[in-house]
This record gives C-alpha cells, structure tokens and sequence, in this order.
C-alpha cells in the first residue's frame, strides 16, 4: 500500500469504486510529477464516455448549491457522478481561495460520487491545463456524469466551451445579469440556462428577457434551442427538469454530431496545451541558468533584440 | 511613402518626433507579420531609457482622468511622454470593448505625446506579449516616460509588476477598495498608491485604511515606502504631487538597483514570453493539418495518450 503506487493498478482500483484511488489519480495528473505520463497512458483506453456537464455563472448565482442538488438528482437516478470545482487561485498564494467545498459534504460517504476542487493554475490557463487531465481521471474511473463547476466571469468561461458537452449557464434575479450575459458572451456559450433563486422577485423578467436575447440566436431547424429553466436549488426545485434537460441535450447533440465535433475539439486542444506546457517547462528549466541570463544581458545592452534572443533560446531549449 | 516602410527609416522617423512613424511601427509589432523581426531588431540600439510607469485601478477610479492629467503635467515639465492604454478584450469578438480613448483627444496635435489604445490579445496574455514590443517602439522613439494604463482587476494587474519600473495603484473612496486591494494583491505591487476623487466623501478613511494596510508590509530601512497621495484628477489637484513622486521613486530604484532588477525580469520575460509566441504559432500552422487530425483521432479512440501525442506534435513542429 505504501510507496509509489503502480498507475494501472490505480486505474483499476479507480474504476473498482475506490475514491482514495481516483484522488490519487488526480494528484498525480494535477501535480505533473514523474508519473504522470504512465497515468495518461494507463487512462486512456478507458475514457470518451463521461458526460462532461460545464456549470458556470457570475459569484452568487448559486453554482455550488445547484451543482450539489443535481448531484443528488443524478445519484437518485443511478448515475455515478463526479464533480470538478475550478477556482481562482490568488496570484500571488498560488491557493485557492474558495478553499475545498465543503457545501459539497452531504455527499461524502457516498462511493457513487467523486468530489475535487482545484486551482486554476497560473500562466498557461487553468482549465486548458490541468481540469483535462482530472476529467480524464473521473471519465475512466467510471463517472457518467462530470460536472465541472467554474467560478468567474470572462476566459474561464469561454474555456468552458471548449470542455463540456453541455453547458449550463446560471443566472439569478435582479444582478442586471441579463445585461451582463450578453457582454460576456455567455449567450453565445450557454446550451442550457438556469434562472436560479426563481422564488426572488424579477425571476419572471429575468427569464423573459433571456428568452427575447436568446431568439436573436441565429438557428437553423435542427439546431439546439437553449432553454430557460427556473430553479431554487437550496430547496431542490426544478432540478429533475434541468437532469431531464441535460440528458435532451446529450441525445440532441449525439444525433447531431455536435458532441463529436467538442470532444474532437477539446481533445485538439488538449494536446496543444499540454505541448504548448512541454515547452514553457522546458524553457522554466532555463531560468536562472547561463543561458537565458547571457541572452537577457545582451538584449539589455542593446545588442540583440528579444525575437532574435528567443530564437537562441529555443534552439537550446529543444 | 507609399509601399512597405523600411524599418530602419521608420526608427529614424520616429526618433525625430514622427507621430505617424510610431503609429506604424506599433501596428508592425502588433500584428506580429513578416516585418516585426526586423522592426525589433532596428528598435534594439535605441531602447532602455525610458521610465515606465504602470496606472492600475478598478474600473471607476478614474484611470484615463489620472493618466491624462498626467500627461498634461509631464509635457509641462518638458518630458516626451508617451501613453499605453491596454483595454480587455471581448474574447469573442476580440476587439476592445472600450473602443479608442477620445478623453485622451485633447492631447492630439501635441507632438511630444504618443497615445496608443491596445486590445489585449487572447490566449497568451495580453501585457505579456503584444505591450512589451509596443513599449519598446515608443522608448525607441524617445519617449522620457511611458504610461501604461491597465483596465481591470486581477491577472494584467500581476503582469504589470513584471513590465513596470514605477507601479502606480489608483483607488477611489467607498468602493470597498481597501478590502479589494488587499484581496487582489495590488498592496503588494504598487510603488505609489493614489486615492483619485478625494473630494468624495469617505477618501479620508480610504487613505488612512491605506496607509495602516501599508504599514503591516515588510520593510528594510533602505527598502522604499509606497506613499499613499490624494487626487482630484479631474481638476488636476494633486498631479504635481504624484509627478513629484514618480520622479522621487525612479531616482531611489537607480540608486537601490531595484531599476536594474526589474528590467532585467521585464526582458526575461519577454525572451520567454516570444519563444511561448512562436511554439504556439508552429503549432497553430499545424491546426485543421492532417498530423494534428490524425494524433486527435488516435487520443479519441483511447489509442494514444494526450501526452505521448503532444509530443509527437512538438517534434513535427520544430
């Protein structure tokens, strides 16, 4: 048990139910260490099953307190769920600062359901870094669910796009948000929406509005129509409509050839960002070193310009 | 004039005060095309001695107010100035959602300043990348102090530091700034802290709030003390003051060697920064190519890990 534990017998113990395994699966792909190439290599004929559900919404629409209660909805109706919550990270801690969810603990206990909360890491992106990777750990440990909650407004949510096969964008009453939702561009990316806090006063307006938005969509017939749903989350209304949703969805966007045009999507872009993460490490491992400090003395001096400097590095870097 | 400009004559146009030779040589590193190589190696000779300063605030704190009074106070004191405004982009439009600073229209037809508006481009960080190759064109053209007006919260704020020789942190009173700025760090990177709108009530609160959060920062007896000054930059009150100041703080970081530092850091960065450019760049050339297709429809179908395929990609890319 203790020591280096074997990538393939992880995997196995993950898709045997295991949670200690499939968070040490995650640990491993999150922290990139030595191992983490055996781990994709040994998850990788086990995913491209998951439903990778993306949840996102400005602060205090409700995202953790929604994606809770569709947990339970999807564990009542049998599904093994996972859940990924994406925070910020502090620029300057490197931490989370959400820290863990632990709205999300009437769910330990639970084997049918994995629960990871990850900082978005710096430079490269967070979710078109490390969230991939975790997915790939939930999708082979079996989920049929993934529900990938996003704090933020802006880039996390455009990422979104490029990961889930629906995505659901929450929205309550009276924070000017349908305004805001058009700025975003969340209209654009949203297969579903959910006017949470439905019981609050401008619920209806909210929905109406989002509707009259959401009809100036270009569609063509056999296009997905996004739909507005209603919710009250904390008391668990509306939530058998929007896992009913989701699944119309998933069926819609199989038929369609939508999920297969994400899934190639995300995959391609996968592997850039993982090739694109190759080389910043590789150049990271030049930091400090004789090389880059010679290059960045001469380009201070005026004798070499950075264009001529990076090539230099590259060269060295490769 | 017509026809393809020659590096080397725009650099001499703009060193002698071209307003139309800087623009041009801006809009060539911009757009990153086939010239850029050579516009960087004709800027390299003539860069390093500008002062740069960096503006940062939340939106509302009156930014483009301070930059342009700014502006006014330094052509006063005779210096060539020139101003940088790096506006978020729409990541879906990709142009810059507040379109081209008119306020700064009264400073047109002064041919000692330079205003340039840029979008920040998307994936790889917009001060990263775009803004560095902009600030060496107007350093090149002799510019005694370069303002860098960053919109927003967060990421550009951290990227600022990097770029900055002098980081100037703008607050307004009763929004909450205080917690704010100690929420996103910014007490950590300002040099110079300026509560605008001090004719509001509360500005003396914010300052005081300031100044006891300042206090608790880590400081040697030769180590810098960022003051905290009061503005109204809309009447110009308090201008000379942070003119003054700026000048005080770039004289102690020659002196303390935390100029030299920093632009040591600001170069590496951008060595890194340009080599990042051009992976991303090979790699995009092979986007919609049949090597790209073919390593994603390995990883659907569970045959090939994402790791192993990106680095098949990187080395047909190389």
């Amino acid at each position: 048990m203790a020591g280096a534990p074997d990538p393939v017998e992880l995997v196995r113990r993950a898709r045997a139910g295991e949670q200690l395994a499939v968070a040490r699966l995650i640990s491993m792909v999150e922290n990139a260490g030595g191992r983490l190439r055996e781990v994709s290599a040994a998850l990788a004929p086990h995913t491209g099953r998951a439903h990778v559900v993306g949840l996102t919404g400005s602060p205090g629409v409700g995202k953790s307190t929604s994606t809770s209660a569709l947990v339970t909805e999807l564990r009542a109706r049998g599904r093994r769920v996972g859940v990924l919550a994406v925070d910020p990270s502090s620029p300057f801690s490197g931490g989370a600062l959400l820290g863990d969810r632990v709205r999300m603990g009437e769910h330990t206990g639970d084997d049918g359901v994995f629960i990871r909360s990850m900082a978005t890491r710096g430079h490269l992106g967070g979710l078109s870094w490390a969230t991939p990777q975790a997915l790939r750990v939930l999708d082979a440990a079996g989920c049929d669910v993934i529900l990938v909650e996003t704090v933020g407004v802006g880039q996390s949510e455009v990422e979104v796009v490029g990961l889930a096969d629906s995505t659901v964008v929450l929205l309550a009453p009276g924070m000017g948000d349908g305004v805001q939702a058009a700025k975003a561009g969340i209209l654009e990316i949203g297969d579903v929406f959910v006017v949470n806090k439905a019981d609050r006063d401008g619920a209806r307006r909210t929905v109406r509005e989002l509707r009259n938005m959401l009809h100036l969509r270009d569609a063509g017939p056999d296009d997905w129509r996004p739909p507005v749903l209603s919710t009250v989350a904390a008391r668990a209304e509306g939530i058998d409509g929007l896992a009913d949703t989701l699944d119309e969805h998933l069926t819609w966007s199989e038929k369609s050839g939508e999920r297969d045009r994400r899934r190639r999507e995300r995959v391609r872009r996968e592997i850039e960002a993982i090739g694109m993460e190759q080389v910043r490490s590789r150049m990271e491992q030049l930091r400090g070193g004789a090389v880059l400090d010679a290059l960045t003395g001469r380009v201070l001096a005026g004798r070499l310009d950075p264009w001529a400097a990076a090539d230099e590095l590259l060269e060295r870097s490769g």
